[in-house]
């Protein structure tokens, strides 16, 4: 944020519009936020009236007016304030324009973000579906059907939105109904207490899978490198993960781990470590290129244990997505990342809990593609991948610095504790 | 911060006080983390008047009623928003009670912040000499006159404050004196732009030599294995340091290095790297113990160049705190603690810009003992440290995540630039 | 390594091979990293015979018995310390068998290293060429023409080797020729002269210009976040890049820069900052679509400075693979992993000096595909990145832990004392 | 290490010595080192005599011509090597100088390593008591006793070593005994199989209190924050540490949860989270002021649980050594950095294992007190406090990169598989 400005002298011509904003604005940090931006960006603002809930519960409502030097800067303005929820109190319709060309948007285009939008066609407020950040948001201008559409899946035709104007966005309010969650979203630290946290994500896994919402873990190789293949299998069989997203390196691992008994060629083994060859993730992935893919692997009886093996097993959705660092690759790896894109947008809706566990580049891809209402942990020992995550900006993002193996191993624990794998375990037999 | 809790089933007992809370109290978040703390501490609130600023300047004003459960929670809550600036509209005198033993405070104490305070006495207000967190306040009833005192200070019959009743603090507002300062302040990264950053520090510098303010450099022993020796005695030569606080481990390698030629026995020679033995920073060590002091060794030629030396011969006040892993140490190293902490509280009064590089120790007991409004630069590769300090939670204090060699070096080019070092050197001459 | 094994009670049937090694096998650490390898896999070892060479420049020489409690224990051993230039005395014909299948290897094949590689065929021995790590060796059987082949390359009919017998592989030794860059080598530190460093890539840069060498710089996107993309654009215009690799996020930041001012929506603009919309870097590559391509967009006029410009401008081939975190992407960029690393091996020869510059994904990928002999740099602030290209196990590979703006800041300074420049601005001109 | 140096024209007079180095000098890679050090210090070797032990377990021997360009090189590279085992053959009494002042050692003193070491006095070799690194050796001339002596404790007379002659060190060689213990060392890494190395730690654990060994645990206040006091409280009553090494954070931080229930003012209630306020650590400081000392507060009773609580109970020697980072501190904190390193000299014999904790500044300080031979094992979620650690340079020094909280639960877990706590708490019922 930035310092008060001294009231700027006022020039003939004034550059005003009045914006509302509502809910709990006080305690979510919304109108502050919004002040600032104004101020930030060159502004002024002037409160023109407010009401604030007596008590917690209660939501609260301002006027404000909006000023600025240019009709430029006063439109910037408002474009940044409306992705906080501010709304223009004049309403107006939307403004359509159809693409002229594939694969990108008129120039204009609305820009989204992962809060709920809604866009207004005829007088009338329409829900915008498929909501994900940085897309366009393309009108079926009978209906009022509103979605939003990555830059590349523009067809010729479409109708997008361009412009701020009848677009409001309505911010996640922080909800009463799971505490602890948002206790531990307070920071990124390395010193908060380990187990409350353990235990908190165990309840959530715990109470999603009760209410049938889907898991999704997004999971890096540091998974089957620090000995965690057995605790992820585990939580795979008693059911607590529906959607797996990795990469190639940890499908590879765990293969190897399975077929050769060794992770990047390290291999314990009656207590006695072996350096068994570096090329053993590269034998892994030709075998099961050779049989074509990791479920055929697992119906020749060629693998026969581990995450993969899991996941196939218990129909688990997972998708590969390739990276250029990959060897091999393993046959189900989708080598093109558009097409791992639309794959991931595929198999997220009903997601309702992440976790991704020790990986930067797919928890940030999938970061990216999630709405901001889907609750999200992010486990990993460098700070700075929690960092990135954490800056989301959601109420629902937490972050927790701590080590993978050990985690899981607790989160296992916390879950017999709570008689969720009791629960599992009979409804998987 | 927490959720909106439900309305409690009200007591027979209501436990209720009503606090009034003034100033920029929305956009400086002060509002907002005082009705959080009331939540999350069990409480419940009722905003009874508020009046907000219109324009960002104006400043505004909350009434807000606090309920607790018990008389207990009540007082808790209320010691913890008094904290923020919540104080009880009916006010009270401060209670003093006599210390009945040295080195310790009466049960109950007021423990303070690093914000401004005032104490009430006599129906009127006080200002709190000698701000420092997590203090005791000890008054001379008589004239009013009212300082933090350490508790390892504390002599029989001091009159101290207990409870919070008739204490009041005045928070930091954000000014907007320095836009650019607080830009920097926003969050601690490694991928900001770093010549603003620095631009900055160096109108700081410049800015603080300019008005006659004092600034402090703390500083860690990697200043002297990046290479940076030369740098930082230049910023002595032109006058932009008055205090510098740092280890036996900075100034031993330093001296190491004048003697040597070396910094931890690695020298750089005509482009030949030679490992001239671990024992250099020993020896050096050795040598000035022999000789007396750093000042002796300046005055009798046997020290020739370096940090220490500038520092004697342009009489910049140096503070060589031990800690037990200091080999040696040099004989200027205060080795108690205490009497170390005393020093340093000596040396600080007139202090308003502190540059801390590359040290966690001495970075956080500088920290502890300067009040709010003093600016802070934390200078540190390592992001763990900037984010230590940057929890002091002052928009005084900012982090830097760099390198400190050409973090110094750039600074002195901006310093160049800003016209610093000409002014510098012919004062200096 | 591991510790000295009790002598095993000898079975009646003995599994033992005879190896030499050569070169300069006890200070480049080969025969002892052997000797650990053998014992640590559970065998034995007898050194028969043993010459060392007297002075440091004199090669020595070692006949070594390698003994296993079984047969495909023995055959593991001696894969592994073929690895490390051990060869059987005992020399063979490599064995060559024909891919039964497209995109995947014979069970068994030979698993390449990043070192010079030879194959025997018909009693002779031929060089692999495009030698790269993790890859098979495709042998011409009538002219004995060998080089690595990557997995998904294969077609039916291809003649591979398997197994390790016929196959040496002679280990990068250190040379004299450039000493500095090996005292750099040493390990990664955030506590090393910099300013040391930092000359002597200069003076790398510039002795391979002078060469002809080409220079590969591998960069990510905080280049453009910490203010850099002048440093990297002055780089390029001197002539000291031939070649970028980079993923979307730098282009894209980059182009933002250019045509809106701003990197992620930050813009420092006399002295006040401004978000300016995080949309920004959304509306860069759109426009950039619409266009049709970089180079079009240089062309055409719409960009006209920053990175991708200069890199247009002055003829360095540049290379962006997708990730799935990308927005957009940029159409440029290639968003098939293998088709970009394709595209790399396409690029890389010829390269002699490679830069990576604050990516870890990039530098990865690039790592992989490079031989031993290329003299890589990775410079980066956090030091985990730094480690895990270090991990790639050659002389040649150094870190620098440092922050990525004061790097390049000070790099041109240093190419400007050393003449580069100038000999630059002249040749460019 | 360096590369081959061309072999330099030889001046008319030559410096040369001959050493001889023994032991396992090529897999402990002690000869590689020693060579390196010779051609980096600007050197040559010849290697006159070497026999190399056929099998692992056989030592080896090698003699070596050392030639420099000067004597005051030569010496210096004897110096060097030395250090490293490398004796010169022609072997002469130490020369011994007399202290002619406190705390100061006359200029040439020998500085001491953290191996094993032994003087030599009439012709015959006499250990050095009380190894410990950069100390002098003092000397009995009469008997040949001798012990190294810290700078601080030198007194007028005291006989002191100067020069290398007549000193030999005897490096520590890798020993078979416990092998898991020396795969763990071989490299700082997050992505390590955690589960193996803390069997093992278990393991060391179980073996040195069945050994009757010491067992010293070094400890950080992250122990508390991370909720692990009742871990550390079971290891502690189990029996398995003697001596626990720590600062006024993690006494304090332990105390304030006993007392208040919170750690930092954070409390974990029947799953709400309650900020009680920040100055209960203050306050527990002050109440244990109040009564005098821990153990006086455990012995009325104030003090009933928690890590400080279960050393006064389990006689477990404790130490708290101030920092000028200390609020407080409390009454047991020695703040004097020189009396503390005394206190932690005096309870380090008989110490064999050594667990560090989360902490930097303790762990070095001890780690500069240690003798090579003790084996160290160091905990932290941050990498580059474990590399500190590590550059130790001993074999039995290893680290290990995981959190507190987790680490310190498995390690139970272990403990209690490996039947450890059950036969410690028989022995302590």
């Amino acid at each position: 944020m930035t310092p008060h400005s001294a009231p700027a002298p006022r020039s003939p011509e004034r550059h005003v519009e009045d914006v509302e904003v509502g809910g709990h604005i006080i305690d979510s940090l919304i109108l502050p936020k919004i002040l600032d931006l104004i101020t930030a960006a060159g502004g002024n603002f002037r409160i023109k009236r407010i009401s604030i809930g007596q008590a917690r519960q209660d939501p609260s409502f301002a006027l404000v007016e909006v000023e600025a030097p240019t009709k430029e800067r006063l439109g910037q303005i408002l474009a940044q304030i409306s992705d906080h929820g501010a709304v223009p109190t004049h309403a107006h319709d939307c403004q359509l324009v159809e693409a002229d060309m594939a694969g990108a948007f008129p120039e204009g285009f609305y820009s989204t973000t992962n809060q709920r939008t809604e866009i207004r066609l005829r007088d009338q407020w329409h829900s915008v579906a498929d909501q994900e950040m940085d897309c366009g948001i393309v009108v079926d201008s009978k209906s009022g059907h509103a979605r939003c559409l990555p830059m590349t899946d523009v067809r010729v035709g479409d109708q997008l939105v361009v412009g701020h104007a009848g677009v409001r966005v309505l911010p996640e309010a922080r909800t009463q109904e799971r505490p602890m969650f948002e206790f531990m979203a307070s920071s990124v630290s390395t010193e908060k207490p380990k187990g409350a946290a353990i235990r908190e994500i165990a309840r959530e896994l715990l109470h999603n899978r009760q209410q049938g919402g889907k898991t999704l873990i997004v999971g890096g190789p540091a998974i089957v490198h620090t000995g965690s293949v057995e605790h992820l299998s585990q939580l795979i069989r008693q059911g607590f993960v529906n959607v797996l997203f990795a990469g190639n390196a940890l499908a590879t691992h765990d293969i190897e781990q399975s077929l050769f008994g060794t992770s990047l060629g390290v291999r314990l083994d009656e207590g006695v470590s072996i350096e068994a060859g570096h090329e053993h993730h590269l034998r892994a992935i030709n075998r099961i290129r050779r049989i074509g893919s990791i479920r055929q692997a697992v119906e020749t009886g060629a693998l026969t244990s581990g995450i993969m093996y899991e996941c196939v097993k218990h129909d688990v959705a997972f998708l590969l997505a390739g990276s250029i660092r990959d060897d091999g690759p393993l046959p189900d790896v989708i080598t093109d990342a558009l097409v791992a894109q639309r794959e991931m947008r595929r198999l997220i809706p009903g997601v309702s809990f992440c976790l991704m566990i020790a990986t930067t580049l797919h928890s940030v891809a999938v970061g990216n593609l999630l709405p901001a209402w889907v609750k999200v942990v992010c486990v990993d020992i460098n700070p700075s991948t929690v960092i990135k995550l954490s800056d989301r900006g959601s109420f629902q993002t937490v972050g927790l610095v701590t080590d993978v193996e050990p985690f899981l191993r607790s989160l296992l624990l916390e879950l017999a504790v709570l008689g969720g794998s009791a629960t599992a375990s009979s409804s998987s037999s």
